[in-house]
């Protein structure tokens, strides 16, 4: 039985995943970790390892998994944490649960876009190969960013890019990768822009937990009264459970817009046909969120600022690298390559791919967020580990270097 | 900024689910759960009741929180487990986890389906609405089951719905909602026939645990010597877990067809961008796998025995439904409205809904799993609810039957 010879298989694997898989950020990440030698000096960032999980959140799973508590009141406790920060106040109708931010993502697009619509994305942002996957029955459009005002949108760029059949602009607040908040004022102009061109504005909070700059986080929602609002949410980053795939999307409505453009029903729809997060873990939504102390995200947020001002100091010493702003919230840093200073690094996946083979330290490439020639830096490690990983950064970016060390430009935020 | 007249919001909900969710399992059950009078006789079957759930699965869970044990040894557990009854022993890499079962058709529809291919699909079987939405892009061809052999596939059908582009037979063994288990033979048999027709097997086996019959159950990755196979699984309903949403896909190569076909590529890059089941709940699979005992299977077991021998009996009394088959798996009745015996029952919609309405009793209409005057009844309860249900049925029956107690059809196999 076992020869195939004659047996004409009429099936193959679909070619449709290949284009967007090869851009994804598992991919980078595996290659260049592989570059890696496990023989020479600790690999960086150290796999494995989470930042300390909320143990608030895990007493709550558990006594859902044992006491097996109803997930009845996630909803009610996700909007009522919302409503904290809300003049115009949602329901628990007003909220759905998702298995993590990407499903949000795919839900706002799958039911809300329109035959031959378009959409506004940030770039840099999402990984590309969620665009290409989640977006790739919509035209996608970009919208760009201003350096010299901390990572404001560049409302212009917003501007110049809508036409009659954009239907949605997408925010990330907190930006990952700029690591900026938006004020208060800048997203009111965004919102007022937004009406003018009749889109709502989808925005992404799931790192709205870790702020540490001076500027607060505003929720999005705060502005509906002037356009309709989607904000998406995940206990993932907030709580450092990255594994348990429990996010929401809430929707900010104007005056029963949504209910009036059979939004709601929409949605319903669609989550009946797809997956819903682990029911223990929906259970526990309530005590997470109303249980988890002002400490717990505070110890988070001063961890994180005291490795973005090391990692900020370090970066002075490496002209080769330039970061435009630092970094106020998420964990990570983002800078420019100045190419013309390398001698031998032709783009960003050369720079990391080199970085990974000779140094066992893993960057991102901004290829990845949809812009080239920039590289994305984690800082979610502890100070030793964090120094070793910029010094190593250093000794690499001199050693490609024209000069070893070539005068700084005076674009460059780290003078 | 409250006055929208002015504003022409450029978006909409997409109508694409509507049709789908029309015609959902859970749509139904809330239309009929609604039509039930709270103020009346108790509502069956009772919701939100569930079966003793597997304290193993739960204390692995918790420990997986508290310990933040890895998640690492799943796949080759569940390898490890379904090598138990399989010639041809599985690798971890040729499983994968998904997030429940309704993933991973998905998974094996997306990755493998090819331009203008088709699938053969049982009819009943899977409910509507996952048909309508997961295998939408593809024809969907049925093939039907003979009832005088207790529901096996019959072959002939399968010969005649199939052609060049047909590239996968769906079975669900055991099957929901027939009730029944496939023997070594009847799937030898398919095998053969798959074979000769160029197609992979897949194989939903999400039900193998609650198998009560003198039929044991036999995986169909025991012919995979002979037609490559794909197996679906999930801890949910043996474990009686149904919201943890954790389950498998492995994949029984011949001769490394999967390999040569750029299947298995596929399958991660589809992976690679979707959903994963929780980190917390992967972690607990080894020991949910590995040390549930046999006697919490045969506990459940011996349960659904004694409930299907107490239906068996009432359904006797009833002459205006057909059970052709007493059931040997799962959790279910499958019975035929007699639709001539009634005096003014329309088709199974009219009668599940009168009987909701009068009994404040729910039963799922057959055209919810494709196959228009058949009803589904849950028989997953205790002793006396159950026949209380069953007494509420005959006497619906009865008063809307031509004369309260029509002959018994010598077709009936409940005679």
């Amino acid at each position: 039985m076992a020869n195939n010879e004659s047996v004409d298989w009429q099936f193959s694997g679909s070619d449709e995943g290949k284009a967007a898989s090869e851009a994804s950020l598992s991919t980078y990440t595996s290659k260049l970790f592989a570059l890696c030698d496990p023989q020479g000096k600790p690999i960086l960032p150290p796999r494995g390892e989470t930042a300390e999980t909320s143990h608030t959140a895990e007493r709550a799973v558990v006594k859902a998994v044992l006491f097996g508590t109803g997930n009845a009141y996630a909803l009610q406790a996700v909007a009522d944490y919302l409503n904290r920060d809300l003049p115009k106040k949602l329901s628990p109708d007003d909220v759905f649960m998702t298995v993590g931010c990407k499903q949000a993502i795919e839900l706002a697009v799958d039911t809300l876009a329109k035959p031959n619509a378009n959409i506004l994305l940030p770039k840099p942002g999402y990984p590309s190969n969620l665009i290409r996957s989640i977006f790739k029955h919509l035209e996608v459009r970009n919208y760009e960013f201003l350096r010299e005002k901390k990572y404001e949108i560049d409302l212009d760029s917003v501007r110049a890019a809508a036409d009659e059949n954009t239907f949605a602009i997408f925010i990330i607040n907190p930006h990952n990768p700029n690591g900026n908040t938006y004020s208060e004022a800048h997203l009111k102009q965004l919102a007022v822009l937004a009406r003018e061109l009749g889109i709502m504005v989808v925005s992404d909070e799931v790192f709205r937990w870790s702020v540490f700059g001076s500027n607060p986080f505003v929720p999005m929602g705060k502005f509906s009264s002037i356009v309709p609002v989607v904000t998406l949410g995940s206990i993932s980053k907030g709580w450092s459970v990255p594994g348990w795939r429990t996010g929401w999307i809430a929707l900010h409505d104007l005056d029963g817009v949504f209910k009036s453009k059979n939004v709601l029903a929409a949605i319903k729809q669609f989550l009946d046909l797809n997956s819903k997060p682990p029911t223990v873990i929906q259970a526990a939504i309530p005590t997470i969120l109303e249980k988890t102390g002002k400490e717990f995200f505070h110890r988070r947020q001063m961890f994180l600022k005291d490795k973005t001002d090391l990692a900020y100091y370090k970066l002075k010493s490496i002209p080769s690298l330039t970061c435009y702003m630092k970094p106020e919230a998420c964990t990570f840093f983002w800078t420019e390559l100045n190419l013309s200073s390398f001698v031998d690094i032709e783009d960003d996946e050369d720079f990391c791919e080199k970085l990974a083979t000779e140094e066992n330290l893993v960057l991102l490439p901004g290829i990845a967020f949809t812009l080239k020639n920039w590289v994305r830096h984690s800082i979610d490690m502890d100070t030793p580990t964090l120094e070793d990983a910029f010094d190593r950064l250093k000794s690499f970016c001199d050693r490609h270097s024209i000069s070893g060390e070539t005068p700084r430009k005076a674009v460059n935020g780290v003078n």
